[in-house]
């Protein structure tokens, strides 16, 4: 006999993506589907001396329980490199560690969505964002994303309409590799504090930055504060779970009470390995190794393209991030695409999933962060050929 | 201008005892009050040891996204050992890796527990069970805990008015120390069968027996299994955040979805540490050392509550655990001698906060894990005068 689930389970369903990675096990196929940093990124070495360092100094401090709050030295790292390279003044107070910034999302659907709340969000939007909101029953809201960030009179009929918080990734969003510009930035911060609407401002893809300016967070503009999340996931390593979100007040200690039911506090190991290789490493170098190899690999991959890919399949040519997005002639179901990509070996991920609204059918997304260089021209030449083949 | 925060908010409270904690920072009081492990117990050589074997070998690997099932070397560990050790056939399939057994519980309520729903727990009960169930706003109904287990005519009340759930700590509980008879083990499992409940088996204690005849798991008794709870926080160290859960099926589909959605997944880098730990080491050889300073540790405490308490306040005696529960004659306050013998400097947990219904003024709850044996004489010394003066 089954059991009894909560009525929000019929909601929420297991992540698409990750369905479509277990298809892309298989390794001679070339996979743009995944959203995985590059390994060859990762500080391996210097990490292995700072988790000796962690374990050999202070092992029964960063083995026992700890605040929920988080280890204050990386907090305080936090605030400072805000401060250093935002101009943003956010006390240590205002953070709080989350276990990856996924973790955030499902805190904020705690302690602001009912069940029925509109949030809105873009479209194409980010999915883990969909998932973890999912759980709290909310209604999604979708608003356009154009090439230099939402359509705003959409966004405003939105927040007319009630939306309670306008969740959105401005720099080089995930799916589509879009960022808002410098004047879109303004006016979506100027029309959430007229509506007063919380906005969620994610940002984990912000500091990979190949090209052209770098641009101040929404955040910055308002008048009223939305939360602003971050994350070491892109540029250190994911497999140490370890986000934050920006919140003061009252509005803080509601999010700390969340966590303590949630998880308690995050890994107070995993935490300090982090603190200790930030405040031993310069993390401004190693991002720009990283700025470096996927601006290249994007590069390959833009090249790849226009050579590759037939007209009327228009991508977008994002200036940092992991992410290309591809969109097919109207009527063109990238979900039938895929079957005969992976017959030629190659994966990507089709973008129906990321439209909370179910639309997107002729879309889909690609990762260039973590295929190398070599197989990013091998992989572009078989799905440009699997393009052709399908469109005729 | 405040937020609006969701509605579950108004019914969910910061940790009353991590505020008390607070309290009792200063290093001069010896405390009682915390539900620490000692960190004498911690495994900090071998741990260092597996950390740079981990970063070392498979440094990508380890901090690269990964499943959100858990390490797969991990489960089967676990699995292995249900066995071996309680002779339960669990397949590593079966297993949920967890950011800490707290987080089962925040699971457990996204997958089951709609609003209005009613749970049963204990009373006194695992106040973090009460916090993590509260976000999903359930109705509580209480079961009186009795020295040999749950009041079983109470128990089946609970469950013929409609109990979905029945959440509890059969094995040295978390605050009383009390463990489940073999005999009520049997008839709760009969009765939890008969009215198709589920049971939530949470058992971060069951390897800490210091005397007496280890007993089954409820689980073992079922026909209808429940879901089992374990953490490695209380045998190896809690700071890496690493429990698990025991579901089948589509139950554990659910399960794996809503932990995608919660944070993805468990450190990947904490999960690698602890499994080679594991695999590395004689996991038994380290829960005997523990179980033997532990034990010692209650020993004492007990011999001297017997010399230093006033007649009329009874105290728990466990046969593992970390806890000690004393009653004090009926009207008194625990929360008023609190602050005797915070004067004092010594310091224990009110036990009010665990009765989900509001009762139990005149209890608390003493660790004996956490402070060395010479804190704890001097410390149960200052308790009974404040005790006798506070009675007087």
């Amino acid at each position: 006999m089954s059991d009894k689930y909560a009525s929000r389970m019929s909601s929420v369903h297991r992540s698409f993506i990750r369905e479509i990675l277990k298809v892309t096990a298989d390794p001679s196929i070339i996979s743009f589907a995944g959203g995985l940093p590059n390994p060859r990124m990762f500080p391996v070495e210097p990490m292995e001396a700072a988790a000796r360092e962690v374990l050999g100094t202070s092992g029964r401090v960063s083995m026992q329980y700890s605040q929920t709050e988080g280890d204050v030295e990386l907090r305080k790292f936090i605030s400072k490199r805000y401060l250093e390279k935002k101009n943003l003044n956010i006390s240590p107070d205002e953070l709080l560690i989350t276990t990856g910034s996924q973790q955030c999302l499902d805190l904020i659907g705690k302690v602001y969505l009912d069940k029925g709340d509109k949030i809105a969000i873009e479209s194409p939007g980010y999915l883990g964002a969909i998932q973890a909101f999912s759980i709290f029953e909310p209604q999604f809201v979708s608003v356009s994303l154009e090439s230099d960030g939402p359509n705003l009179e959409e966004l405003e009929q939105r927040f007319k309409d009630g939306a309670k918080i306008f969740y959105a990734v401005p720099n080089f969003q995930n799916p589509s590799g879009l960022s808002y510009s410098r004047e879109k930035r303004k006016a979506v911060a100027e029309l959430l504090d007229k509506y007063n609407v919380l906005f969620v401002e994610d940002d984990p893809y912000g500091e990979l930055r190949f090209m052209g300016e770098d641009l101040p967070t929404v955040y910055s503009f308002q008048k009223k504060p939305g939360i602003l999340l971050g994350s070491f996931s892109k540029i250190a390593a994911p497999g140490f779970r370890i986000g934050w979100l920006v919140a003061g007040g009252e509005r803080r200690d509601k999010l700390v009470i969340a966590k303590q039911a949630s998880d308690l506090h995050t890994s107070t190991v995993a935490q300090a390995i982090m603190r200790t290789y930030m405040l031993e490493n310069d993390i401004d170098d190693h991002i720009a190794l990283i700025r470096e190899t996927y601006g290249k690999h994007r590069d390959i991959m833009v090249e790849m393209i226009d050579r590759y890919f037939p007209d009327g399949v228009e991508t977008t040519r994002p200036e940092g991030g992991m992410f290309l997005w591809s969109t097919l002639p109207e009527g063109c179901s990238s979900m039938d695409l895929f079957d005969k990509a992976i017959a030629k070996k190659v994966a990507f991920v089709p973008g129906k999933p990321f439209y909370a609204d179910g639309s997107g059918e002729n879309t889909l997304r690609l990762n260039f962060s973590n295929a190398d260089p070599d197989r990013i021209e091998e992989g572009i030449k078989r799905l440009g050929e699997s393009i052709r083949e399908f469109l005729d």
